[in-house]
Order: C-alpha cells, then structure tokens, then sequence
C-alpha cells in the first residue's frame, strides 16, 4: 500500500464546499486502485482564521506543509472581510513563491456533456503554462507625492532564469502532446520585458528544432481563444497574460467553475500545489450549489503529478460522463448540487 | 459648405487598401450630406517610409498634423522590415503621446448580419474607455546583468491624474449610455499600480452617483466578455487591459477587422486620432479581401467626433445593412473584395 500525504487548505468561500466534495472523490480513486492510500492533514488557513489570529496561516505553517507530498487548495480571499492582497498574499501567492511553484499548468479542453458559450467549437485541448513566480506580480514598486499629483510605480521583474524555466517547461511538455508552443507576448506595447521574453523565446527554441513554435501578442491570442482555440497545443506566458488567458479558457469550455490548476515545483525541493483556477465566490457561498468539478479536474492533475497518471485519465473519464449524463450544478445548466456531483462520480467509479 | 480637415495615414499592410475605401465611402457621406466637405491629405509614413528615410515620419511631422481637424489612420507595423517597436513608437504611439490623446474610445456590439462565435450571443453593446497615455506601455525601465543572470525590468507608471481621466471619461460617456461603469482592475496580483487604480474609482465614482458600477479583476472580465457580454455598458481599463479586452470585442462581434478605435484629445490642443483595433495583417495584405468595416466604422466615430453624429449614425446603419446583405470578405464568411464592400456601402448611401 502506497501512502500519499497530503495537505489540505480549504480556504475561503466554496473551497470549503468543493474540497470536501473533492476529498470524497479521491479517497474513492484510492479504494478503486486498491494499492493507494491518502493520508489528508487539513488546515484552516483563511480570511476568517485572519480575523482571529492576524495571520493568514501559522508561522511554522511553511515548515510544517514542507513535509507533505502535495497541497490541495481550495480558493483563498474574501474581500469583504480581508483585503485581497492580505489574504492571498499571505497565502496562496506565499506558498507559490517559497515553495518555488515556478509554474503554474492550466489545461482547457471542449469538454463532454459541457456547453461550451462558442457557437461552434472544435475540439480544443490546450495547456497554458504560467510563469509563476516573477514577472508582472511584483512587490517591487511604491507611490510618490500626494493628492492630484501621486504616482503609483509597480515593477515587473523578469529574469533569465525564471523565463527559460518557464519556457523550457512548455517545450518539454509540448513533446508529450502536439509539439507545438505559442509565446504570448506584447513587446508591441511594453518595451522592456516583452522584448526580452521574445529573445529568450527565441533562444530556447532553438534547444527544441523538433517542436514547432508561434508567437502572438497578448491581444490577438486573447481573441484567438475565442475564435480559433483548436488551433493551440502549449501557450507559454507569463504570470499575468497566463492568468487572462487560463480565465478565457475556463470560459469557452463553459465554465470557470471547471477549469483546473496545478502550481509545480520543478527543483524537487518543495510539494507542488494544486488549486482550481475560479475564487472563493463568496456570493454563492453555504447554497450547495458550487461546482465541484474545477476542484476534481484539480485532484486529477495531483494524481498525474504524483504518478498516478491511470487513475486520473479514469476519474477526468468519469466526470466527463457524468456531466454528460445531466448530472450538474446551475452554473453549467444543471440542477444538481455539489455532493450529488460529486457522489454521482464516486458511484460511477466503483462500478 | 463645412470643410473638414483631415490627415490621412493609410501605413502599413491592409492599412493601404482599407483607408481608401473608406475614404471613398467619407467621400460619399458628405456627398449625400450636402453641407460638408472633407478635405484630406495623404502622408506615406510607414515601416517602407522608414527603409527608406530612417524614420517612420518627417521631422515636421507632428507640427504638419496639429492643423487638421482630425488624423485617420490604417494600420501600422511590419515586423519583417521594421521592428514593431520602432515603427509603433515612431508612429502610432508617438502621435497619441505627443498629441495628449489619453483617451482610447472602442465600442463592441452585435452587428447586423455578423455571425458571432457565440453560441448564443444576446444584444451585447459595450464601450471600452481604455487609458491611452501611461500605465504598462512605458518607455521606463531596462536591463541588468548579462547571459544568465540577466534581469529586465518594466516599470508602469499610473498618474492620479491619467487614471482620473480616463475614469471621469468613462462616467461621462456612462451618462448618455446605459449609467453603468466597470473598473478592470488586478489589484490582488499586482500590488501596487492596481490597488492605486481602485482608490481612484472609488474616489471619482463619488462624483457621480447617479452612475452604476462594478469592479472585475481583469481575469474574470476578459472570461465574462466571452461569457455574458451583454451585462457590460462601459469599461474603464488601463492601457494594457484594454488593449486585451477590445481584441476581445472584437472577437465576439465576429472579426477583429471590424472593430474601431478613436485617439481622444481631451483638452483640445491637438487633433484626436481615429484606427481601427485591428493591424496592418502583411499576410492578407495585396489580396484585396481586407475587411474594410473597421476602418469604415472607425470614419463613423470621425464624425462622431467632428459633430456629425446624424450621418454616422446613417452611415452605420448602412454597414450593417450591407454586411446582412451578404456582401462581406472572407474573414467574415462572404467573398466579397474590400472595394466590392466599399462600393456597396457607397450605392446604399445614395439611395
Ligand atoms: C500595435 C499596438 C502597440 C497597439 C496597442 O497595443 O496599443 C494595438 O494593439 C492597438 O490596440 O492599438
Ligand atoms: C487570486 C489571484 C491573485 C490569482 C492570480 O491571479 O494568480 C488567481 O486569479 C489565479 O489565477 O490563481
């Protein structure tokens, strides 16, 4: 029997319905496998947490998470009551940069049994992967002068280092899939860091002659996802166009309720993260109704990660097919909720 | 007999097909009008201007345009002759920074006889405000170290008094729409320029209560421009994120070649500048299947701008007209020529 340690944060809002519901998913995977086993440690770390303790997570917190094979997060933020910058700075965005989550893998497919808002969509599967770590997301920056003449100053930084690793990341997975890597740039517009990420771009590539390349800027790729995604296999970007662009993907398979994430650590160092790519949304909170499946997608890739690459292809099989069967929450035309979704999955797993 | 003045710069690419025939379609507006008169001038400046001249305009230049009324402009760019960061700061950009057009005007609708890739598109008629003279497109920053340790830093720079012009720009303009205003923001991401852009809403949105609002991170605003584009009314976006969210627009219209734009002088020192979203697409360009609806749509704004609302307004229902007809290019899914589209709309105006 093989043991997986697992952390898990449910966070904010839904995450604490849709992890649950998750949670149930997988120990299910584990019984149907018969020779896996995961040992799950929960952690209430969150805005309400912060209300209560002034922090949004332990001060040994890191330490303790260190030990563990993977994290499973839920959504983190809840503006109404802590500031977005407090709660996922002092979290989610804590985690991803001191366990060097560099990178951060976003799939978007068509997907069975979903209605997807484009009107005639070909057969998508594309993987947007993320610089994680650096670029526009940056602390570096402040304000000068006051009143009608203040000026806010925000740096993006972009190294070497971190935009090859990116980068070398999108071309190796690209050899396992379609062979073909997208660079999303605007060195149109932005004259500093564009321009440098084109001629990384330009330089790793040449590490990889048998993978096709392209390059677009931001702008068009953005109305791409709309008019042509079929035409994507691996989109490389950085931190923020990966963040826009993985939200249009989550759109056109027809919800952001599905679209899954992974934050991977690619030293070795530390556990990798796994967290769907929609928020806490804290308007449909305590209904029942959020959609679990954003979170299963995300169990799925923490399966691949962990090795357990069959088990996920079977349980993303059986979600499509239970969606397709009708079973599904209102945001994807349904009006199932979160546990009947998710038993529903644990059903069919077992048969 | 009112003359209007107006400098043209057909550029690069398609520009040098679509601005005649939208020319030729102005002509025809004050033609029918009877009481206007445009009188244009054509200046060469483009990426085979700077082959030639080592610069992408005369050293006058800007001194030459002040005296029109209006500048209209195609498309500018040639990646393969010029690099795009010369020729749009040579040019484009150049004009839109020297001439305090700080204001980027792009309406998306559904358009008459369009077939938008939405499955399902309801009767979206949206207006991007777009800061159009700071933000991310800044010409600060730079490079340290070299090979692998090299780093490049972008700094974006947002003024108190650039965001707050675009912002009462936006609740102005919300006045004689719908009385709705969206901030796109990211301000739990990036931590300096964005939570400064939201103080400034909410401090301009106090001037006017009369005005709906809402606030979207630029992630979910781009996925429910996709999703449900019809809750939006007016945009007010950074430079960058409307850059993203008009290619966006014009997406879910149909094509991006339809889309129009207008540089907005906002303290009447210097003419405002009119272009379509779209860009100077070398691959299609000498084919003569260039959408000219883009640039058509952009003379509409023109005389919007200039006070003749009534026969853009006219004009506007001619295209739509024309392009529900089926006479369209092939982008659009008709195959019909530029001039062939042109030539219909000018027919349908005499009529
Ligand atoms: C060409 C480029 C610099 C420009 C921009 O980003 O402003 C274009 O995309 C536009 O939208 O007008
Ligand atoms: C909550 C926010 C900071 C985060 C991000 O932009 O990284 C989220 O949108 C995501 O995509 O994981």
């Amino acid at each position: 029997m093989k043991t997986y340690h697992i952390a898990v944060i449910p966070g904010d809002g839904i995450g604490k319905e849709v992890v649950p519901a998750a949670l149930n998913v997988l120990h299910t995977v584990a019984e149907v496998h018969g020779g896996i086993n995961f040992e799950t440690k929960e952690f209430p770390w969150s805005c309400e947490y912060y209300l209560e303790h002034g922090k949004m997570m332990d001060d040994d917190g890191l330490e303790i998470l260190k030990n563990f094979d993977a994290i499973f997060l839920g959504a983190v933020g809840n503006p109404a009551i802590v500031p977005d910058h407090v709660s996922l700075w002092g979290l989610l965005i804590k985690i991803r940069r001191e366990f060097e989550q560099s990178i951060n893998i976003r799939p978007a497919k068509l997907f069975k049994g979903l209605t997807s808002p484009l009107a005639n969509p070909r057969d998508f599967d594309l993987l947007v992967v993320r610089e994680n770590s650096e670029g526009e997301y940056s602390e570096s920056g402040g304000r000068i002068h006051k009143g009608e003449d203040e000026i806010a100053i925000q740096n993006a930084i972009f190294t070497k280092k971190g935009t090859e690793r990116a980068m070398r990341y999108a071309f190796e997975v690209a050899k396992t899939r379609k062979g073909h890597v997208t660079s999303a740039t605007k060195s149109n517009g932005i004259v500093h860091s564009m321009p440098f990420w084109d001629e990384v771009f330009n330089e790793v590539k040449q590490e990889y002659p048998e993978i096709e390349t392209s390059v677009n800027h931001i702008d068009a790729l953005a109305a791409f996802f709309v008019s042509k995604p079929q035409t994507f296999d691996v989109i490389v970007a950085s931190n923020l166009f990966g963040d826009i662009l993985t939200d249009i993907g989550g759109a056109i398979m027809g919800s952001i309720g599905i679209a899954p994430a992974g934050n991977i650590n690619t030293n070795g160092k530390y556990p990798s993260m796994f967290e769907p790519v929609h928020g806490s949304a804290p308007d449909i909170y305590g209904k029942g109704i959020a959609n679990p499946i954003g979170q299963i997608w995300t169990a799925k890739m923490m399966l691949d990660h962990l090795g357990e690459v069959e088990m996920g292809e079977k349980l993303l099989a059986v979600v499509e097919e239970v969606t397709a069967s009708g079973i599904k929450t209102p945001d994807i035309g349904g009006n199932s909720t979160t546990n009947e979704v998710a038993e529903e999955i644990c059903n069919r797993l077992k048969q």
